[in-house]
């Protein structure tokens, strides 16, 4: 198995490297005062340090149930799953479905991508554009596989989003055929404009939708969640318990008492939402000021802009960058045969403003340099 | 695959039940404060609630390294690997070692049992005895399956310890053969009169010693770790990556905070071990005084007392206990083939003095009920 590029990066880069490679959130964005206090009250009741079940703490899947039902998608506890991330969420549900077939978007998110190489699933990659997957070639691949891996919202590495259109067809071809799609939405409440309707909310039976803290809340929380039927919850949490017993106790705690107001966390939301937008008009205009041949289209939400400096190797290029102390996430990653390619994701979340516009200093220096 | 009747135990019994069943902490022993204080430090750095690296924090696999190099057996920070409790760590190594054979101790723990057959391990059990694996039996078996998961120290559920010779004979068969142990360790700081050498320091190239901080500091921190050869590691974090991510660094943070004072942990095993020692003598008391057919071994350390009460179906009985508000694991549970057996296990630590003495009356009340 090949290791993630990303992870490789993240670890290898020294203090003075500006990095978008990562898909890190903005750390001065963490509430660090508030999840204090919210850890606090953890260790007033020892219990809470205790085992406990497997599934989740009932308090907190009731609060991740109601995200669902003000949104008009009918959700108990019961539909719910509380998951080590949702990196674990989606290895469950790999090690549940393990050696069949499963359609996914081209390019794709390279750490589910290495979940399904490892238990087994033969994916079949469907060309995803700017409003979304190409729905007829889905269709088709559907049909045979009836499993699909597709992160609607905010793609990555893509940044794309599914028009209302999209999301209807492959709802219909769910439907149709039958089967079941995972809708991974760590970034669906990044949105500068508004949200968008899940897949899920669809089809609730035939779905599984992954959700995270780690994007909205803190990363090292690691407490991500699944939303799907109650009988696929009681097997898929059979396999949970197999492989750890229950995500740590103590941080699905600081997060229930956190969410306890629950207008604290939608105000963080809020904040989060204008600051990554400012951010990402910030890390726009540095491109056109810096590195003016990379050619984009501008995310609506999420952390990442994706685009193509043309006829460039940007595999061979981030090789440079890091002599340059740069580094971006060169897109051949995101795809299942590596093809040579001059597509770069950017992560705009991470790095301060005096960072991005040096850091892209740095690259078109890199570009430039290799003859162009 | 059969759901651990242990969970489902826990997660099924009200607030009237009295709990011999799951190996359970006493919730009293917690070091709440302490850990309190270690986790308001955690939120004074933002950094600590950012993604993370997938091996664990470099500082808290020192620590951990540190345990074992006061021990005399050498270690350093990349020789471990931190896990979301030893229970990751264990499913982490089967999936490394997937389709093969592995030779197993007859009874053994089931939630590993259930990890092996998860991955498709075809499990050699082999007896135990009260001083450890039948070694000639063993050598036997691990000379095709060149891979064994033992407990030596105070085995879940027959609270057994390896003598030293049977330690050495294990060490003996696996130079001789080379292949690798997984040796389990989660009770080994738990003893009553010393500690008893790993087998894995005998064999350190050759052996997976599995540690946890669930049975001596917190069960909800979920931390745990594998301790291998650094190429072995290197490996299993893959693994580990792609199931996901890394732990949650929050708990890490917290350990690595609480265990910077060493004497701070060692001062709390040492109360542990004096409390459960004390804890152990009054079951024992107890069962000779309300359950005195019920047929034992003294433990020397851990959580079990492991014996019979002859003649009985013990897992038909535990199902009478259940109306009488009383619940042990009936030893079926830990044997391959769930033959009918009338052995019980008997958690110790987790239950006060009064609800052990009206626990084991009620036990031998659905006992006598049965017609003895």
């Amino acid at each position: 198995m090949k290791r993630s590029f990303i992870r490789e990066i993240l670890e290898s880069i020294d203090s003075e490297t500006i990095s978008f490679a990562g898909g890190l959130p903005d750390e001065s964005l963490f509430p660090v005062q508030e999840l204090k206090k919210a850890s606090e009250k953890v260790f007033e009741n020892p219990k809470n340090l205790q085992y406990t079940i497997s599934n989740g703490i009932t308090p907190l899947r009731e609060k991740i149930a109601d995200f669902y039902n003000k949104e008009g998608f009918d959700t108990t506890a019961s539909n719910i799953l509380i998951t080590t991330g949702s990196q674990q969420g989606l290895y469950i549900i790999a090690k549940y479905f393990q050696n069949t077939q499963i359609v996914i978007e081209e390019p794709s998110y390279l750490g589910a991508v290495n979940i399904f190489k490892m238990n087994g699933l033969d994916m079949k990659p469907i060309v995803l554009d700017n409003d979304g997957i190409d729905t007829k070639k889905f269709d088709e691949a559907y049909k045979n596989a009836k499993l699909a891996y597709l992160i609607p919202d905010f793609q990555n590495p893509k940044g794309s989003l599914y028009s209302r259109e999209k999301r209807e067809e492959v709802a219909r071809s769910v439907s149709k055929h039958g089967g079941y799609i995972l809708e991974d939405a760590p970034y669906s409440e990044l949105y500068f404009e508004q949200k968008s309707k899940s897949i899920s909310s669809q089809i609730p039976d035939n779905s599984f939708h992954l959700g995270s803290f780690s994007k909205t809340l803190a990363p090292s929380l690691r407490i991500g969640w699944i939303r799907a039927n109650e009988d696929i919850i009681r097997q898929l949490t059979m396999i949970k318990e197999t492989i750890d017993l229950h995500s740590c106790g103590i941080a699905q705690h600081i997060l229930d008492n956190y969410l306890q107001e629950s207008s604290r966390y939608e105000n963080h939301l809020k904040c989060l939402r204008d600051t990554y937008k400012a951010k990402m008009e910030i890390f726009i205009k540095a491109l056109n000021n810096h590195l003016p041949d990379f050619d984009f289209e501008i995310p609506k939400g999420g952390m990442f802009i994706f685009g193509s400096l043309k006829g460039v190797d940007s595999f061979d290029l981030v090789q440079k960058c890091m002599k340059e102390k740069v580094v971006y996430v060169p897109a051949n990653q995101f795809y299942l045969d590596e093809r040579v390619n001059d597509e770069i994701r950017f992560n705009f979340t991470y790095t301060a403003e005096n960072e991005v516009q040096e850091g892209l200093k740095r690259i078109n220096r890199a570009y430039l340099q290799g003859g162009r």
